[in-house]
């Protein structure tokens, strides 16, 4: 059983290697709430995954350190994993499944770790560094379902009560539970009337679902945008933690941290992963109640490739009715496209594409299609255009959303 | 004149409503030398600008405060100013450019700020403000050429030394030069020692090109992806200030802005807009001697229009090799795509978009082109990926750089 006392140690222990990140306010995505990031994202490595790994290793014994760790991961892990083994001259092998970012597998090198491919999916890659370990006698640093890794990531409970001592409501991601485990038992351990709330992926809720059912189960499969939380089932010891100091567990979906992504970037100016997003989805869509209480969301990393976000980054816009695209039917003749082009100059929005076709498939022979792209303000907006452009006697055959 | 005893004052007032924002190391962006990013982009209102048009409003007269402040800006100084005289229950117009983008617009108007959009260019919406100015008496804000402006970013130097007293460069980015005008004094009457840079824009070196002809000149036009520094002339006060306290200015093009935005993003998790990414830039592209010593570089905001990011995203991904897009012409004969499609597979690079289309033109009527675009480790990969295609037999017609 985790102790107050191996927390503190742990933060004592990170100070060589980890930062105190900010807590920073957020009245910009927040105007009506008290509501703080803490933000994990400016952690080294892009995420709170060095706390539990560097803690981890340095709890092991010389014998141990000397023959090196293994440990399965495509993401922030294996990144904490790394740099927490290089910063302790501990080497360390990092399997990761074949399919993943190059991006990931690059920056897990650069950190100093020897990186093996694995054919096939986590799981494969999962069995293939338990294989390492049993036949070269390293050691297997498990992402979550390990005591010391709780206990790194528990630092970040300590540094939140540090920084907001009167914080109510902390909310926190979940994906194999060893974050929530750790924050969550040092916030209930040290102000029990702090609530806690783990938010998981609607397409991988497997904490949520285990905690329903009273018993661990692993889900058939996970889908989601947010990676970092995509796991198909709780560890034993996490389990336990949630079930007994989590208030409560909810979910979001994919649209949602979509949005939240973008807000982080629009508003914050920071970059999160889709893991490091959901708490504050959590609380912008209101899955928890947050109204009147000082409220800490943990961005928990930032870690998502770019062309990934450059994909978030349009589909958010266009749920939020901030980007529009749709396709005109007009008759082939002059002086449609520039009566087109005025009705959307006269609303105030600004064009990003046009791509205008000839003969195209659905429609006359004789006609064309006009593809528009427009920036706008909000859905309202969309729908003035919109509307203004059928008055004009123009079809919307089709409309992308 | 300024005063170190003005800028002390200045940092005390701004205590109520400005961030005291992290120093963050950067080994990932900076592996071989020890750099730090002042991060201003995290500032309330996503810039320094607040500093500087907080604390001259505060220096106004109960008067002056009731009749109220006009500013023209289209960035970061119109919210700067918008939430320094809301805090201080003072009424601003903003004058705004009518192109401006509706994203910047919106924000000046929710931080509670009049906005008033003034056809033209910027030169228009500063004559406007002017004019409002003159018939209600009220108290034009400037961006930069105010001592009492410059005092406010001067605070920036006090919070420097307090988080790293033994810095030997600091590396700032210039538009006017009110930013620099008030750090380089602070550093310089405190720690002669330190080296500060004041970067430009290539498309946009005013106060450089003023320098070099000992005397203060208008560019007829400028042209750069960092807005917020596009500036056509220094100011009286300013120009004085970075001639007496500034040991160089150099100049960043927006290719080499695009690198630092992206690498700020990926690296450090931090959105950068242009201007506030031309420290950062100067220092990766060796534009200043930064090796061997402790260097800050100040990233002065973060407000970029989320569209505008995800192009440059893709620009930098593209010159960088992370990213390629040629196009190759095929003979329409069966097993063409999967021949080619299993080469990229076979080095390694993941398929983000693939275009077939018959008889473009370009191609003879009997044969199509396939344009393909895809995710590259470096420009070495992408040369590997090139030769195995024409290797096989096919020819690379065009290619997107």
């Amino acid at each position: 059983m985790l102790t107050l006392d191996t927390v503190y140690q742990a933060a004592f222990t990170l100070k060589q290697v980890a930062r105190c990140t900010d807590l920073i306010r957020a009245p910009k995505m927040f105007p009506d709430s008290e509501v703080y990031l803490k933000t994990e994202n400016l952690q080294v490595t892009g995420s709170f995954k060095l706390r539990g790994a560097y803690y981890k290793m340095s709890r092991l014994t010389d014998e141990q350190k000397k023959k090196g760790v293994v440990a399965c991961s495509a993401g922030n892990h294996a990144q904490g994993v790394a740099l927490a083994a290089s910063r302790q001259g501990i080497e360390a092998i990092i399997c990761i499944p074949e399919g993943a970012p190059i991006s990931k597998v690059e920056a897990t090198r650069s950190l100093g770790a020897t990186v093996e491919l694995v054919k096939g999916v986590y799981d494969d890659a999962y069995e293939r560094a338990h294989q390492i370990c049993a036949e070269t006698g390293k050691t297997m640093i498990h992402p979550f379902d390990d005591e010391d890794v709780i206990a790194g990531q528990g630092t970040l409970g300590l540094e939140i009560l540090d920084q907001l001592p009167d914080v109510d409501v902390v909310i926190v991601p979940i994906g194999g539970g060893g974050l929530i485990s750790g924050v969550a038992y040092v916030l209930k351990m040290l102000r029990p009337e702090i609530k806690v709330y783990g938010v998981q992926a609607a397409g991988a809720p497997s904490m949520l679902n285990s905690l329903e059912h009273h018993k661990i189960e692993a889900l058939p499969s996970v889908s989601t945008v947010s990676d970092g939380i995509a796991v198909k089932c709780p560890g034993e010891l996490t389990y336990k933690y949630v079930e007994k100091f989590v208030d409560k567990v909810v979910t979001v979906t994919d649209d949602e941290v979509a949005c939240a992504i973008l807000d982080l970037m629009e508003k914050q100016k920071l970059v999160a992963e889709g893991a490091g997003a959901v708490a504050v989805a959590a609380a912008m869509f209101d899955k928890v109640d947050i109204k009147g209480k000082k409220t800490v969301c943990l961005v928990s990393g930032g870690n998502i490739d770019v062309t990934i976000l450059s994909r978030v980054i349009n589909r958010a816009l266009l749920r939020e009715g901030r980007y529009a695209d749709f396709t005109i039917a007009l008759q082939d003749k002059p002086g449609q496209l520039a009566e087109i082009s005025s009705i959307v100059a006269r609303h105030g929005a600004n064009v990003v594409g046009v791509f205008h076709e000839k003969a195209g498939s659905g429609t006359d022979l004789n006609s064309c299609t006009l593809r528009l792209t427009i920036e706008t303000r909000d859905h309202k907006h969309v729908m003035e255009i919109k509307d203004a452009v059928k008055k004009a006697g123009y079809d919307i055959i089709a409309e992308l959303s």
